[in-house]
């Protein structure tokens, strides 16, 4: 048996290091992969803190990790896309192949979806393997190759890309649009990419903190920007150079972003939900009612996004970084040693300004 | 000058008897209709009351009615697709026929729309005439005649049908699809009529009066109901054979009733907002979120639902009342001479158990 | 092993009766079906004519069927859906599961596709195996449960009314609309009876011959119908009460039938091509540019397609035959046994005004 | 009276100056334009040449133009959106405002069409105005501004470009599409520009003549190209650097095209008809049909594709024309003045390799 150096969430408060054995390829289209580089996302964090995140409860160690890119090490004899060598972005959520769901593109939907580092609370089941590991299993499907002009930094991008990219289909982003973004955390960021990569003609970014709206004008998501404590809708408009937007990508689940958003978006606009709140949110029915809006709620991604968020990195970095439209590499603000995991865990947990924390893959 | 006997609503509580001169045939298209039938609407009611409903203030006297049907009695020299004598259901709102939401179908979005009985408050700006008089002028196009078989009553019941086929086609409802439906009044029980129409498979209705949904029940909108005191979104679809509705229809605005159908529908369902709040409610986004879920905000009609409406009312009657699947007609529970309107206003105010009542015009 | 006896397609003009040893259950969600009808189709009659279909070539011996219903007589151990003793209709193609194709609900373009009775020319690799025998294994999610009140006769209709399903799907029928069904053999018969399922108002289907076009008022999946022979656009419409058909179900394939649909669906309208051509046809482009239609290329059915076929007997049979909107069974004008079989198809091959030839299982 | 110079079509062979009144504003929202840029189509030339392109035949003489810019000179009370000295592209069709088709978005359908250059052969009834002249009358609502960045010259190429953008909405060309183009006149040229602003990663543009194939290339609107006399679509696809196109646009109506196109889309592509043929061509219906593809038929533009086009343009040079992604105004190969009109129409007409001629207004 191979080792297989692994970063596990044991409880609350407790993250420590652990070696099981590797992963080996049972089915024809299993891939082995060495991860390479994993970011921190903030729901690792929320499950550090507090053990749970809604109906997702740890009761068992759970490896962590599910933004991640690596290496292939090793194929299955019916694999045939990839190949020893090959980089890839690792889809890290893997649904029943015969659920009505997954027939559909809705994979996402799937009941019973095995995600990675989202925990099975089901007694005698065991939690999805995360990604903060050495070598991770998958099928061939659920791995798309890098290019060779985008980096495995940028590999561990894709996951939260893909939301974005997700969001910006519901909404139906497309040339032309006016795009308003709540929200200038990393998804925030990467959806206001998208929606600028999909051809948005105007994309506004809306946060409280000047530093983040910076950074979304910096690596070129942001057209404009918009500090909510500075104004409601008229003031968003005015800001936007007085376009309204007919697409919001709300990204905080915050209620004044809610409410704002549905103020200041066109009649007949598009509404993606993308952010997360904790509980109901006072929402105004009757005015989205009586502009005909519609509400697309967002969750993950599903059929296909994970391909058109490497395809976006292959058309950013068609030419080279320096003449790329967008600067997604700023986003990368941390890195981090495998052995040195537990404190990258830290400093995110601290809330000291990492936009997104990389942690290499054990050696 | 031909007299035209008005119905008008000069301030909250004040509702008299006027004669003004009939409007007169000046552009090739219009056609003069004596008006036949005429339903109360609970927006009447509301200004009735309380003068306003929202934004749309009354500040002089309103000719009342918007929901009714007549006879054709004179027709522009451009007018090809009626004759003098031809019954017709009357589309009371006028849009901006230069305006991209009429242009593209969405005309109950524009902001020039001229909607009888719904007050103008700018000054020096007439209101809309509403329909409640002896003549009423409107373009052919916004007039969709009544085939032989269906009565001049039903006929004023399609403005009120055409909310529901708006929100139906919104949705999407189709054939095999399971609905719910929130509210048992006039609009919930024509939204039901038109998504089993549509081929819904099953169509429960919700409310929390017995005898309204009974109603439901005997017309033949309704395959199954619940009374929602008795139960949450378990019992809301045991309640229908174990279904999961996969589209909602919510006709109330009230917060229990948005809740519930957001609880109860399945993942990746459509919800169709109808009714009105007179505030923001308590919405549980994140669980719209996660499931998916797609809200559209359904405000009046626009492109062809009128057509769509009187469609239905065809096909329903097209083998006699006897053999109609919905029963349209017993929702007419309560009619009125001209000369009694201003007691029918009142019955109506009173919330005595009307579902629908009817005014004739004056003779 | 247990014995199953088969209808075996040799070479061309050769069918015999072999017996071979049953499938057995090897995946968890395997179930075992003993079959109990099975139609014939215009395909087996061309593989037992010709020996091939377009790229389809027969080289091996094939067990013949793909129209059939069943009993489960054994289920897998993963198998939740279904118990020993249900009767289910037969989805006769299993598609990869890897595939996009299957992903996003067109799992009738998978590549991979194994159809039941169709073919594999490859070298060393087997037929997929028919369904014309005893016990036919199939993985649980491509059979579907029949209600009590839809006979295991109208489940061997499944697999052609469901062709009739994906048409109209892709045609997006619903109420109001107006059909013309060019074709009125099986599938023709069946796509207007799912067009008049769907709620369109007029349904008008054209043939040659006029039994053909008596049986599709008959079964009631016709409001009308035209003779070709007799006449072009003008009095196709004529014949359809004045109304322009919005849209086209072609199901023949021929090419004065495609050019007399394309003149007389109206501007807009939507065109399903369902029936194949042996080779090009002239087709009339400009037309068809100018007046924006839409031409939808249908190929058997994909995700859902079965269990909307089910649906539309459930609904059409739920108050008895007596009172059901459509008369499927006068589709079925032969029945055979098994040990007839060979007679079967050269009745059918021999073009004798058989529908529908139905043979039994055997026993 | 003002005097209007214009320049007019008498019948086949024969254009001539002429002088007639200058249209004079009369309703509110009339906008009167002083013509300066103009482009000839080969719909102008086929006039010429033939005297009718179908059904629409010149019986009297027709003021020639339809692809023009100019300049605001006087503007209707009740205009808003436009003032005296902006610069405008003109949409030449004015529909009817009463028909369904222009209520629905879909006016380029509308009957009641009345198009600038293209005549109406009912007695009693003149030609639509062409533009080819000094002043020219529209509603504001067919004006669309020119951004001060795009020229006059560019404005009469928003006519065109109009054509492309509609058949990529069609084709719901979005970011990551694989999109071929047949043909490389300025149609098909326009139309690769639209499909690679709109997001296609790659666009191979088709045609028989290698300068044409060089100039798709030079202004940035292919990726690649293809000399369809070099081979089939096995080649096509080698050509296109292996990928497979997911697109088709055909702007050519050629009957080998559009089989090549066929032969070359993926299962499930869709596939935009743009260019008219002189009669029926022989289609591959069965291949179209078992590859699911769809075929939408595109004529002209509709609702909001003069503003697409406008915003192309404005969002193309929004860095200057040197940093332009693609350089439209080498499609402007020659440039006339207006006295010299009827050399620029021979010229064009003798098919001496102009991509796009231009007429400058009258002075």
């Amino acid at each position: 048996m191979t080792a297989n150096p692994s970063l596990v969430l044991n409880k609350i408060d407790d993250i420590s290091f652990e070696t099981y054995d590797a992963p080996e390829i049972s089915e024809p289209t299993d891939v082995l992969v060495q991860v390479k580089k994993t970011g921190i996302c903030g729901s690792d964090i929320h499950f550090y803190a507090h053990g749970r995140i809604g109906n997702f409860v740890l009761t068992k160690p759970m490896v962590l990790g599910h933004e991640s890119a690596g290496t292939v090490v090793q194929v299955g004899k019916g694999v045939t896309s990839l190949k020893v060598g090959d980089n890839v972005a690792i889809e890290p959520g893997i649904p029943s192949r015969f659920s009505d769901e997954y027939k559909s593109g809705h994979y996402n939907l799937c009941p019973h979806m095995a995600f990675a580092a989202t925990p099975n609370s089901k007694e005698g089941e065991p939690n999805p393997p995360g990604t903060l590991c050495k070598y991770f299993k998958s099928p061939e499907d659920f791995l798309v190759k890098l290019p060779d002009h985008v980096s495995l930094e940028l590999g561990a991008l894709v996951e939260p890309l893909s939301v974005g990219v997700h969001a910006s289909k519901l909404g139906s982003v497309a040339f032309g649009d006016y795009v308003a973004v709540f929200g200038a955390g990393p998804v925030g960021l990467l959806a206001a990419a998208v929606a600028k990569t999909f051809g948005a003609k105007g994309v506004i970014v809306v946060d409280i903190f000047d530093n983040k709206l910076k950074m979304a004008k910096d690596i070129g998501a942001a057209t404009h920007t918009f500090n909510s404590k500075t104004g409601g809708s008229e003031e968003l408009i005015k800001a936007f150079g007085g376009n309204v937007p007919n697409v919001v990508l709300e990204c905080t689940g915050a209620e004044p972003c809610i409410k704002l958003g549905v103020d200041a978006i066109a009649p007949g606009g598009r509404f993606v939900q993308v952010g997360n709140a904790a509980g109901p949110v006072s929402f105004p029915i009757t005015v989205f009612a009586m502009k005909e809006l519609t509400l697309f709620g967002s969750f993950r991604y599903g059929f296909n996004d994970y391909k058109t968020a490497v395809g976006i990195f292959d058309t950013n970095y068609q030419n080279g970084r320096e003449n790329a439209p967008i600067d997604f590499e700023q986003l990368i603000t941390h890195r981090y040693k495998f052995k040195d995991a537990i404190e990258a865990y830290d400093l995110v947990r601290a809330g000291k300004g990492a936009v997104k924390c990389l942690i290499d893959g054990p050696e």
